[in-house]
């Protein structure tokens, strides 16, 4: 096999409620296509510590379920109930459920391709949205 | 050093029951005696939604507790609590359980090696079994 | 590209207490510095199973919450109510806390430094001190 080679991509949300997730994985296989990488691995991470990037299943009943789930887990309110919102914030609920979610996806590249299950999709996971935020697409192979 | 190389192989699984943890350590190392890669890093991730790869210890009653434990955070009953199981499924707490314990694991990869502290040990983990499941490992190195 | 390189380095740890988390990124800059690569990923992993490596804030009231927080999901007493201590261990919890936090983070390395968003930090979280453990780097790349 060649020489190493590595490529760098941002990719820029603004979700103007709290939280959402959002199916990144076209934008993730452009930019396997944009850097001609044929074998190696993805690094797909969230930038901000509020937001996760995860894999499983675009279904909008799981996705519900997933937003209940993780607020009975780390519920937003009583806002006072943690210490970190004495600093003047109201999200420590979304550093909670980031951990859960997770911060980052690395992931297989085959012959050019994502090297995925059938049902396997990639999605940013924002639990503290109304700003501009970023993810962080690494691809390095050959 | 010298140019990247990469290898990949899937396993494969057939659980008879709805969920178990079985170690899966000795294939990867089998993997990496195979492609003879002596410096690098071992990706090795669930290929379903419902499973996953995590590192722990191979002790069976830590097994149980994880069991149990997955099973307070995430009950599988009653099924209708889900949105997700208005599909026709019955497994959407095989999809929250899988998010906690992971669905993947990276692994540093020296002198031919898995680079281990004393009791890491790689499991697969099904939450919905009862069908053929995959799971791939991917190294890449020189 | 050129060649591909790669780097590793063991920290150690004695926390005195039960749980402690502790703030990495300055020695995983470090090694960076030392072993010079440019482009590529890192991997930090706890190499005990009681013990995680995350990424989040520095914020010590978000440390508190992330403390009661894992103390509610997996609470350490009473001890006999995980078989997993039966084995004469104490630290049934701690295996537990450590899924909810992670084994280990993957950072992408670009113009040799870590490719953070502007809080990443990286964190080694310690939930059964008392003795010696752990953290690995392993850096490839060129």
């Amino acid at each position: 096999m060649a020489d190493m080679k590595s490529y760098r991509k941002e990719l820029w949300f603004h979700v103007p409620g709290r939280r959402a997730f959002i199916n990144i994985t076209p934008q993730v296989e452009a930019s396997l296509v944009e850097c001609g990488i044929r074998e190696g691995m993805v690094l797909v991470n969230a930038m901000h510590i509020t937001a996760s990037v995860f894999i499983n299943d675009d279904e909008s009943g799981l996705h519900h379920d997933y937003e209940a789930w993780l607020e009975g887990l780390a519920p937003h309110a009583p806002v006072d109930h943690y210490e970190h919102n004495r600093t003047g914030e109201d999200n420590a609920d979304a550093h909670l459920k980031r951990q859960v979610m997770g911060r980052e996806v690395v992931v297989a590249v085959t012959d050019g391709r994502l090297d995925f299950g059938p049902w396997e999709q990639i999605f940013y996971g924002e639990f503290d949205g109304g700003r501009r935020k970023r993810v962080l697409i690494k691809i390095i192979g050959e």
